[in-house]
C-alpha cells in the first residue's frame, strides 16, 4: 500500500509516519520508484505497537526506539527484550528528592533482602530496584509503613499477577511472543493502577461514606 | 523557625518554599516583623507532603494544589479527600489515541459492567473509569486479552490491596487520616508497579532464561 493508505489504515498522519521512519521507529517501505514506496501489514502492526507504547505506555520517542531496537535485533533472548521494555517503562528519576544517601541505601537494602527472600532472579541493575528503593525511602521519611510485612502484601499481589502474565505469553513465533511481552508489560500497568483506584474508592465508601461529613 | 531554618530542616531551597507559598501549596508563616515570619512543625509536615506528591507521585504543581485544598477544607468528608487524590493521580489524557468512539464506548461498557458485577460504589465521573476504558480499548485494538476473565485477575489483586490499604488508615485525628489516605494512594502505586516489574522479570527468568538465545 502507499503511505497515504498506511495512514488511513492506522489513523496516524502521514507526517507522523515520516517522522517515525526518520527516528527509526518504523522501517522504510520497499521502494517502487524514486519517490514512491510500498508498505505492508508489518508496517501496520509496527505502527500500532509504536502508538501503543507512546500513547498508553507514556514512553518517549527515544525509549520507544530502544524497545523497537531490542525487538528487531536477531539473537536477542526473549528475556532481554523484556528487560528493554522494563528499562523503558521506568519513569525518569525526579530532579530533586531530598532523600539522603543513607536513607536510599537502607531502602535499597530492604529491596535486595525482599528480592533474595522471594528467590526472584532479577538483574542487579534493573531500574525497578532503584525505583522501589526510592518509593520505600520516601514512605519512611513520611512515617508510612514500608516494613517487610507491608511490602509483602504488594509483593504477593505482584507475584500472582506476574506469574499469570508470563504464563499467557505465546510459545511461538518469536516475534509474536516478544510483541506480547513488551505490550503486556506496558499496557497492563494502567489496567492495574486504574483498578486499584476504583477498588480503593469502593473500599473507602464501605468504610467512610457511612460517616458522612465525619 | 525562620524560613532559612525551614529550608535546612526539609532540604527544600528557600526560593522553592517561597514559590510554593505563592502557589498556595504552603500557608504563609506567622508575621514577626514586616520582613520576618515564623514557621512551625506544620510547615515542615506540609512541605514533606508537597515534595512527596510532586517527586514521587509525579503530580503537577496545579494537581498538588488541588489535593492540598481538599485537605485544608473544613467539612470535607474523608471519602472526598480520597476523590481529590484520585483525580490528581490520573495522568493527563494522551494527545492523540486513534481509538474510535465506538471502541471507547465498548470498553467503557466493559468497565461499568465489571464495577457493577463487583458491587463497587464508584463515582460515575471517577477519572479512573475513563483511564481503564482507554487501556482496555488499546489492548483490544492490539489483540491482547481484555475479556472479563483476564480483567478479573487484575481486579482481584486490586481488591485485595485496596481492602488492606483502606483498613490501615488511622481512625483519628482527621488530619492524620486524610494525610494517610492521600499519601498512601499516591505513594504505594510506585511500590506496586515496581514490584510488578521485578516479579515479572523473575517469572520471565523462570520461563525463558533456560532457553538461552531461543
Amino acid at each position: 500500500m502507499r503511505i497515504s493508505e498506511l495512514s488511513l489504515a492506522t489513523g496516524v498522519p502521514v507526517a507522523t509516519i515520516k517522522f517515525y521512519m526518520r527516528e527509526c521507529l518504523l522501517p522504510a517501505g520497499d521502494p517502487v520508484t524514486s519517490t514512491l514506496a510500498d508498505y505492508g501489514h508489518a508496517h501496520v502492526q509496527r505502527l500500532r505497537l509504536v502508538r501503543a507504547l507512546i500513547d498508553v505506555g507514556g514512553l518517549s520517542v527515544a525509549a520507544t526506539a530502544e524497545v523497537v531496537r531490542a525487538l528487531d535485533k536477531q539473537g536477542v533472548a526473549m528475556h532481554d527484550v523484556l528487560g528493554a521494555a522494563h528499562h523503558a517503562l521506568s519513569r525518569p528519576v525526579p530532579r530533586e528528592t531530598n532523600l539522603t544517601g543513607n536513607e536510599l541505601a537502607e531502602a535499597r537494602h530492604t529491596v535486595d533482602t525482599l528480592i533474595a527472600a522471594r528467590g526472584w532472579a532479577v538483574n542487579p541493575s534493573a531500574p525497578a530496584r532503584q525505583r522501589l528503593a526510592r518509593a520505600i525511602a520516601t514512605l519512611r521519611r513520611l512515617d508510612l509503613a514500608a516494613d517487610p510485612d507491608t511490602l509483602g502484601h504488594y509483593a504477593d499481589a505482584a507475584d500472582g499477577l506476574a506469574a499469570y502474565e508470563v504464563a499467557t505469553v505465546p510459545e511461538a513465533p518469536r516475534e509474536a511472543a516478544a510483541l506480547h511481552v513488551v505490550l503486556g508489560t506496558v499496557l497492563y500497568e494502567p489496567v492495574l493502577t486504574a483498578l486499584r483506584l476504583l477498588a480503593h474508592e469502593a473500599a473507602s465508601a464501605r468504610r467512610f461514606a457511612a460517616l458522612g461529613k465525619d
